[in-house]
């Protein structure tokens, strides 16, 4: 039975990632025959996970192979992102199709656990569509995560260590569900691989720049955890021992403290009290229309990027290196920068399969990572939480039916 | 069948990491019953791998448990290490137990192929035990090598790009046997932890000291390969940008370049024509005992080495992190340094868990971790290398049975 699940599970996640597909090439990608397709197929369709449909386009006649179509409408799972500057809510259906969202502009600093929690929850609850299957319910988080709960570990940015935040969304939210937790970059890199820049390249390093600068390594398709689960901490590589910039983390002239938004604001002279992603992108805007000092300020930052990049392209031989968030722009206007540090300083053997992108999921790779940790539990066992999350999401929000929460879905990367 | 004999090879892997163990402790581990040991025991003893012994002070009545013993004497591997200052042939019985070796100082640089592959081979031929099993031949080289067939791609050391060594010294031996090539810090990181350091440490950094610094790294337990297997080149991650020590890699300021060989004998002030790890180590004799240019280099040294495993625990978040080769020397006398830069460069997160430790196995690390290598394909199918191997080192050295080699063992980590 337990086989047969994850069978269906496997069949789903096709699906779930590469969109429609003919039963034909299903049994192909499975490695079984058109009748067990067929078997699997059914009971995802009688458990309303999935439909099938006449392709598009079929004027001919005789038998047209029926398409697999995922039910993205009605089945879906609440995604969070907690980035430096907003909050983000929303509905991501079955397929990774993100149905609707709600932002929310996020203080800069010191703000609390509950006050976090609750704006998130109150967003979430906006999205719910009752009658409908919530299958999960997944956060990105901007710091270092503890697998298996959800806890914050450290926040530098919030200021927050050792914070619950995981059990507190899932209480907050009120429809029965835990929330799987993992850290942004992780989540993003994560996500570009399954349907992104990476996808195909199993030994992958996705750099996420916003404050700071994350990192999410995979490693044989695997994500780098390391004995607890906190590796890639890309952002606090010392990259600058000599003169470097003071780190939020206490130390100074690691990598994100010389390449993240305050290093790049700071080197174009912007006022102090300008941030986030559109000043970064103010300022990559100016240096590629030939503004002189935002030009020297995107090519120092590119610099020190590239000096990350080709130790990290030494460390890992990585198939492809993928820039993300802010590091998204910064890398497009800084990549003679960049290129040159790591021809520079990267071995050749090393660099000789590594190419470079930018993130194809843009400002939502790491929302669509979170809600595919959402959608972990019902890729291992559809029929599970099928049977879980319709009650969920059939209760009134703001009502948890007691004692469900710990039987559902969990998940972490 | 194949799975029958997947599981001798697992019961000999026991047997040859842990040494003699009973069949109760092996039925323990490998999760079977002991008649299932015994059929198994029986086949291993009957192709000559393995002996039953009573165990040593058994005076009790009843029937004593036998215990499992590999035949270190009569079943064995040719492992070489090529590493700076010398090269190294050796005997190393089932069970990883050194029996015979020779070594020969080696010259410093532009040695070609043909003279270290002739004179590797005329150690190993000295070493052939005719009669007795040789399992398979491994070696360690002191570069980058190429997967599959121990092509090194670099080795900057000797002046050496896309050299066969592997192919060539198995030419040379004449026994019929390929030769499995591993770089020395990946070798040596295995090593640790199978029997060593790491023992029990999934995720684990192994740094190697010799002219340069190589970088062995588990991920899961498995060997961190990257895209092309040249992942861990450690030695070569930036750590001083501004004004690096030239490296022989064409950068300045790599790890190597900072922390080797010449910068602890330039910094201590040695006269130019010492080199070697006995230089090494009289340098940090010197620094122990008081002598103050000595202690500032050693010093020096430590501040860049730890520098470098920060930079690595806060990207691996390692369980352990082991010191080897000349590094075991320096880390000994420079650990204040190393663990005040961890102290004030890792994420407090990513180090909790991470201990330092010197290597176990000392100088014969990579010797060891070579061995195993050459074990490989008996512990996947004992009885098939069983068969071949014999018909190898029953030939008279020098003549290779025709046509046999491509058929032998060869395994790459």
């Amino acid at each position: 039975m337990y086989r047969h699940r994850s069978s269906l599970g496997d069949l789903l996640h096709h699906i779930h990632v590469s969109g429609p597909l003919s039963r034909a090439a299903l049994a192909e990608r499975m490695g079984v025959n058109r009748s067990t397709i067929l078997g699997w197929t059914a009971e995802l369709v009688a458990a309303g996970l999935v439909r099938e449909e006449h392709p598009a386009g079929t004027t001919r006649a005789g038998r047209p192979s029926l398409v697999v179509v995922p039910e993205s409408e009605r089945v879906w799972v609440l995604a969070f992102d907690v980035a430096v500057d907003r909050l983000v809510a929303a509905r991501v259906g079955l397929g990774g199709r993100i149905l609707d969202r709600r932002e929310a502009a996020r203080p800069r600093a010191g703000v609390d656990l509950d006050t976090v929690v609750r704006k998130l929850a109150a967003l979430g609850r906006e999205l719910i569509v009752p009658g409908s299957l919530c299958a999960g319910v997944g956060a990105s988080y901007c710091g270092m995560i503890r697998p298996g709960d959800g806890m914050v570990r450290y926040g530098p940015e919030m200021g927050w260590v050792d914070q619950a935040f995981g059990a507190e969304l899932s209480r907050a939210l009120g429809i029965g569900l835990p929330v799987a937790v993992g850290n942004e970059a992780h989540l993003g890199a994560l996500a570009e691989f399954q349907r992104g820049a990476g996808a195909g390249s199993s030994d992958l390093i996705y750099l996420h720049g916003d404050v700071g600068v994350g990192g999410g390594i995979l490693v044989g398709g695997k994500l780098l955890g390391g004995e607890g689960g906190y590796a890639s901490e890309v952002g606090h590589m010392l990259v600058n021992p000599v003169d470097g910039r003071p780190c939020l983390c206490g130390s100074r002239g690691c990598l994100e403290a010389e390449t993240g938004e305050c290093a790049l604001l700071d080197a174009a002279g912007r006022e102090r009290g300008e941030f986030g992603r559109e000043a970064v992108r103010a300022v990559v805007r100016d240096a590629v229309a030939g503004e002189r000092v935002a030009a020297a300020a995107v090519a120092e930052i590119g610099d020190w990027l590239g000096i990350g990049v080709a130790n990290l392209i030494n460390l890992f031989n990585p198939g492809v290196v993928i820039f993300g968030g802010t590091l998204r722009d910064v890398y497009a206007a800084a990549e003679p920068q960049v290129t040159a540090r790591i021809a520079q300083h990267a071995m050749p053997v090393s660099r000789e399969r590594a190419r470079l992108s930018v993130s194809a999921l843009a400002d939502d790779a790491t929302l669509i990572g979170a809600a595919d940790l959402g959608f972990a539990a019902l890729m291992s066992d559809p029929l599970e939480v099928r049977a879980a999350g319709l009650t969920a999401a059939l209760a009134p929000a703001g009502h948890a039916p007691a004692g469900h929460a710990p039987a559902g879905p969990a998940a972490q990367p």
